[in-house]
């Protein structure tokens, strides 16, 4: 007995385009992005990979993206669950800030720290500024956070994960996430049991569906699973790396 | 204690367009749909009418119009729930068949028995013909039709309103309901107690929020309900009561 997990990482947003600090803010996707989750819903047709339910964030650029990926794929009317468990990283103070102004204000060395340690937080959001989400009603009554690292997202994640996807799975059901880079890294580190320090160096493309055979103890048959388009996740994983050189 | 339910029929279809009957046959908004979807969202917006958790019919047009509203309204983040018992009517044999071309086959006697009487529905539709369902996976297991009369829609339709829709609303959610003509008439009908003659002249025009506010029994405190663009659903329904003359 194997269960198949697809996780899909949202299209380009108008922050990513724009190089700012997204978090939980909730942007929209941009017209690549657009173009993007179609394209992942497309992927999924060409592989005969049919999700029987999905589970997204509260963030717009990652519903859009299972919007239009399912309806690209002719799923659209699957069960859909929604949760802030599967969110973005909470990006604390730094949210709505431009990452290059981040860069020279704070130095390579916290910056780095804040972008990519397992466990170093930024500075927390201030109450009521522009970019917290203390007021937003989607939120009302849950414990969210103020700041968080990947660490954080992992250990907020993963009650969802036991207490809703699993359950899916063990129905047999073909389950899609559609969510954000860190919250996908932290169910990758999860599934294919990825060290601390391992994780900081792993990207995961957008707008590419990541599938996952998974065994009856819900370990990947084959570790890192399989992107349904593995050229382009190559060049766009290349493309990162290549980044900060 | 009173409830708030909102109606919402999708936008226009690619079909609605093409003048071809559509029923079951799941095809997409049009352009002018999807304006009107996304306006139907500002009027929620405007009204201060906030969802709190949206079902929709399984057809690409109405789900489409709940994404794009909500997405406009700020509310794309509400749970959702989807149910075949909220589609549109079932055309039977007539699916996919020119509306122009009917009406000259069979004349204008059978044909308005068709559209508008209340418990004469066309013949069934062939199973395993191109606009049938019966191998649609999405219905897999339901106990679906093969051609309907409004009278079906209530029927079918009632039993998900009792069981999903009533406890939303008694838990003082704000509901929206994404659906079609006849499955929002066939509500409408039990809603307002309409009888079976006088239910055949009610039209719901397309994008325009209906707002019912339910008393303790569920009854409309405004018999009919509160359209949020009240000058735009007359002028649409007047339209379309001319369409015949």
């Amino acid at each position: 007995m194997t269960y198949t997990l697809v996780l899909l990482r949202h299209g380009e947003s108008e922050w990513n385009a724009k190089n700012l600090f997204t978090g939980w803010v909730d942007v929209a996707l941009s017209e690549k992005g657009v173009a993007e989750a179609k394209r992942g819903g497309a992927l999924l047709t060409d592989a005969g990979v049919l999700p029987d339910v999905v589970h997204t964030s509260l963030l717009r650029r990652a519903i859009t993206t299972a919007n239009l990926a399912l309806d690209a794929a002719d799923r659209h009317w699957i069960p859909v669950k929604r949760t802030w468990r599967l969110n973005e990283r909470h990006y604390g103070a730094l949210q709505g800030k431009d990452k290059k102004q981040t860069l020279d204000t704070y130095g390579e060395e916290q910056f780095m720290l804040w972008r990519r340690s397992y466990d170093v937080p930024p500075p927390e959001i201030e109450l009521g500024s522009e970019f917290s989400q203390d007021a937003d009603p989607r939120y009302a009554g849950e414990p969210i956070p103020r700041t968080e690292a990947l660490a954080n997202v992992l250990v907020r994640m993963l009650p969802y994960w036991e207490e809703e996807i699993v359950p899916d799975l063990r129905a047999d059901k073909v389950v899609l996430v559609a969510a954000h880079g860190n919250s996908i890294r932290a169910l990758i580190k999860h599934l294919d049991g990825i060290d601390d320090a391992t994780i900081a160096g792993l990207n995961v493309p957008t707008g590419i569906p990541l599938l996952y055979t998974l065994d009856d103890d819900l370990k990947p048959v084959t570790a890192g699973g399989q992107y349904l388009d593995p050229e382009a996740a190559a060049a766009a994983i290349a493309a990162v790396a290549n980044q900060g050189r």
